[in-house]
């Protein structure tokens, strides 16, 4: 009870607009080894180049209608690019829902294998937090597998907080 | 893996739209005790009635600025009413954020402490289950304070299902 009391009696700070439809912001270059990369706010992303991303990491396929529908009604989304040249290619996805006011829930995290190692997914991370904190969330949640939770660890997430469980719905 | 994956590699059913711009629902009236109940997912909700509720559960109070953009923006709002007469009375409430496509995180499940011991929140909860349902929505997913879990538990819900966890961020 404490836990949420601490959340939710959060400042009267002013109100954020969706970021997607105020700003698109990209971050400076960032060198990783060869590559340079940066990071994006814009939603219009070609849909095959994310599924060829996720296939990557070895997600099983979603319907490409549903995805771009999720992506349209996301709060936030940040990808992260490689760019060579006037070459870009997409490296690292992110995205969250929110109710605009006090709780976001990060879903999709993917890094592309090649792109792994380098603190990238950490950086992608660290854009998707402050991003929503700019944005006046003072909840920002996310769903964890367990070969994960200590990555989300180090970036300043805490599984079962005062015994708060997270939860999925399975039919009867 | 396996979980999201059964979880993410759902059918190509016929998308849903965003239930509040479709259409409102109520049910028809349950009999409870010497009270009419009645569920409805319009969002207009007197703020201060709500507000009232969550008085009575020993929620701390947050500004009414904020809960209106969260209304406003949650994918779904389930509200239930007591009828007296012409009289109306809201006695329960809770709301989900979502995606509109996979994921739907339901917030903010209260039920005034007169109406409760009844069936009432199971009834809440399954309206939102239901609704979530045949929006198409393949992931229902929500934080369960600690006294909670096992009720969760008896409507579906499962904690950490192949070691998922839930996490909150806070500031390092």
């Amino acid at each position: 009870m404490g836990f949420w009391k601490s959340l939710f009696s959060a400042s009267e700070a002013t109100a954020g607009t969706k970021p997607a439809e105020s700003e698109r912001y990209t971050t400076p270059m960032m060198t990783v080894g060869n590559s340079r990369v940066f990071f994006s706010t814009d939603r219009e992303i070609d849909l095959y180049e994310l599924e060829e991303l996720c296939d990557a990491v070895g997600w099983s396929r979603r319907p490409l209608r549903k995805v771009k529908k999720a992506i349209q009604h996301s709060f936030l989304v940040v990808s992260m690019w490689e760019q060579r040249g006037t070459q870009r290619r997409l490296v690292g996805f992110s995205r969250a829902t929110s109710d605009h006011a006090f709780n976001a829930t990060i879903w999709d995290v993917v890094v592309h294998p090649d792109f792994q190692g380098n603190g990238l997914g950490k950086a992608l991370m660290r854009q998707m937090i402050k991003r929503l904190r700019s944005e006046d969330i003072s909840n920002i949640t996310l769903f964890a597998d367990p070969q994960v939770v200590e990555f989300y660890r180090t970036l300043g997430f805490m599984s079962d907080p005062e015994g708060i469980k997270g939860m999925f719905w399975y039919p009867d």
